[in-house]
């Protein structure tokens, strides 16, 4: 085979099959970005390759994939968070202009320049992690300006960096001030107006299924105009209370639903028979202090698909390390080290329709490749605030 | 006055005083790697400086400090607690090898420059996030000659890093296989043999009061011999069990006893008198899954000084991240911002007998200092995985 080039001497993780699919003295080949062979090197056709690498003996992963960021927003909400720590309540902080109010504040006011610098340095934390996809929401612009603002800011994100970027459109994270007491009238407006203007800059719609978001019958209706404009759709879902929000996701053939703590059996099972992945996020529950648990084993016995993302946002989850979410998804979720990595790679890349594309090591992939440096795969989830990473390839460079 | 470097537009969060002693429009001169003059900058004396730095208004903390760690190990116990994931339990564990006893082994087959060579990327880790002070315990050799070869490795970290280190011996930290039958007999080697020989490599002495380690009783004859070879004496203390050894610490006038989920009101009433400062260990709590809290409040009511470390470790906390920690501290102990601060930089200078020295930014202290990517000192701790440093500066330089 002709190639751009070849990694050798590597230990494969290809995530094909059941687990982890280590391939011992593994070889990837690659042209045009894409993977032409991927296994024993031994049992690879000859090969004619531009350039080759050895990777002495290192473990190679698929490029990390974070299925669910809420990475673009002005501000940061740290000295709400310094406040709670103090001892205020919600109400005292609201009072003092805290809140997602006061990010979608900050969000509005922001340009997409703004929006595009601010969110570099949060992007770069995770590329340095061997993130080689990320998926980034709107919804804190919540006017249809400022949604389409934060979208055109994530695509760009995508173009200042060497990283595929999935916009999805989350008009439906909470209800602007200006129709407080008419969520409908604002629903109206995320499905005639919002959802049709943001469909050219989007690849899935979201919404937020809860108490202090959007009810179920709200939610199916979103869903509903995004599938009536071909976007893929996604949920977040039993976050803080059992709506069965994620029964509404299965129901619409989502791609995820999104948190997941308040799942019950019958959720999960729905989310298995529609082919809908569980998207945890452990940083927010741990964030949040949360005590209820996802239904990890309902999961495990539905066979329901899990990923693991960072949630990345500025109120709830202030992280950018996916690798940190890969140890609070075992330490405080009790995923397995081969649940915790098809997490972020295989079934991350189900969360985002792009199985075909990208999340394993395998022929006709794009060439997405995290090179660490550690033997043993569980080195990747057990350590805590320590990045490993060798080298990281998107597209085959 | 007459100096080597001056930083200009700084936002000075000096932790003299109570709080965080912050200074807007600060300056800091140093000569000769001690600060000057540390202040605002028009009450600065006229200067004469070879450099002059502008911060540009970046927040400037002491540099941090971790003053509790076993960062110097052979091996690591991803696989054991992969294991652990999977559901085994601790007897599994130890008939597979694992435990405690595997980094005995993996340390003591393990030349001194393995040693330094495999802590090397964790010290790196720790200083890229602005650490220039780092203690380090010897603890997994167990034997005279292993005990030494750790404090020997921990020594020439400093050497080969722009970093203080703090070299404590631990050899009372777990029973080895020899002693098995005899703990006494072991105490016996660690006072009569191990204590002189490592005097002059360690600057303190330190044991694992508990259960599983050592009973109060052996561990004050520890402290003993350590106080008669002049050297400081700390303490693992009322980490799984109230054994009352914060109260042996403070008796024996230690600069800290460390982990204190258990202890009682009265452990932390003469741990405040004694000035025996509590180092807490998040990292542990939250790998271990713990569910006790240390007694923040009655700390706080005895007015007992809060450290916060990293206690990096291959068993129990595999973390190289002290701004995680930071945020850990907040996040699961309930720590305010300005304590979390406190307690990496002052209170962790006291905890390592260094008051004079360094975790303030004033005059007459060690020009240590971090320079950071944000304005609000809250978002240092707000963060979860995310390193805003901008620059680090290690004796003035
Ligand atoms: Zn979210
Ligand atoms: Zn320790």
């Amino acid at each position: 085979m002709k190639c751009d080039a070849i990694w050798k001497d590597a230990r494969l993780a290809t995530m094909t099959g059941e687990g982890l699919g280590i391939v011992e003295d593994g070889l990837v080949a690659q042209r045009d970005g894409v993977i032409l062979y991927a296994g024993p090197r031994d049992a690879a056709p000859p090969a004619d390759a531009v350039e080759t690498f050895s990777c002495e003996g290192r473990l190679v992963t698929p490029g990390l994939i974070d299925c669910h960021t809420h990475l673009v927003h002005g501000g940061n909400r740290a000295n709400e968070w310094a406040m709670r720590l103090e001892g205020a309540s919600y109400e005292d902080i609201a009072r003092a202009g805290g809140g997602i109010v006061s990010t979608m504040r900050a969000t509005r006011a922001a340009s997409e320049a703004d929006l595009i610098g601010t969110a570099l340095p949060r992007l770069d934390a995770l590329i340095a992690e061997g993130v080689t996809t990320i998926e980034i929401k709107s919804g804190y612009g919540l006017s249809t300006g400022d949604e389409l603002k934060m979208l055109r800011a994530a695509r760009a994100l995508g173009e200042r960096r060497r990283v595929r970027v999935e916009p999805t459109f989350l008009g439906a994270h909470a209800l602007p001030p200006e129709y407080r007491d008419d969520s409908d009238a604002y629903i109206d407006l995320v499905c005639n107006e919002m959802i049709p203007a943001a469909a050219p800059l989007a690849t899935a719609v979201d919404a937020f299924c809860e108490g202090i978001g959007f009810s179920p019958a709200q939610c199916a209706r979103v869903l509903e105009a995004a599938r009536a404009h071909g976007l893929a759709v996604k949920l977040h879902a039993e976050q803080l209370s059992a709506l069965h929000g994620s029964a509404v996701a299965a129901r619409h053939g989502a791609l995820s639903a999104d948190h997941l703590e308040h799942a019950g059996d019958e959720d999960v099972r729905a989310m298995a028979r529609a082919g809908t992945v569980a998207v945890l996020l452990p940083g927010a529950y741990y964030f949040m202090r949360e005590t209820r648990l996802p239904p990890i084993d309902a999961m495990r016995r539905h066979r329901t698909r899990i990923a693991l993302a960072t949630d990345s946002n500025p109120g709830t989850s202030p992280t950018t390390s996916l690798l940190l979410m890969l140890n609070m998804g075992a330490t405080l979720f009790g995923l397995t080290v081969v649940e915790a990595l098809r997490g972020v790679t295989v079934n991350a890349a189900a969360a985002l329709g792009l199985t075909d594309a990208i999340g394993t090591i395998e022929a006709g992939k794009a060439c997405d490749l995290a090179i660490w440096n550690v033997g043993d795969p569980a080195e990747l989830v057990y350590r805590l605030g320590f990045n490993p990473l060798h080298q990281r390839i998107k597209d085959g460079r």
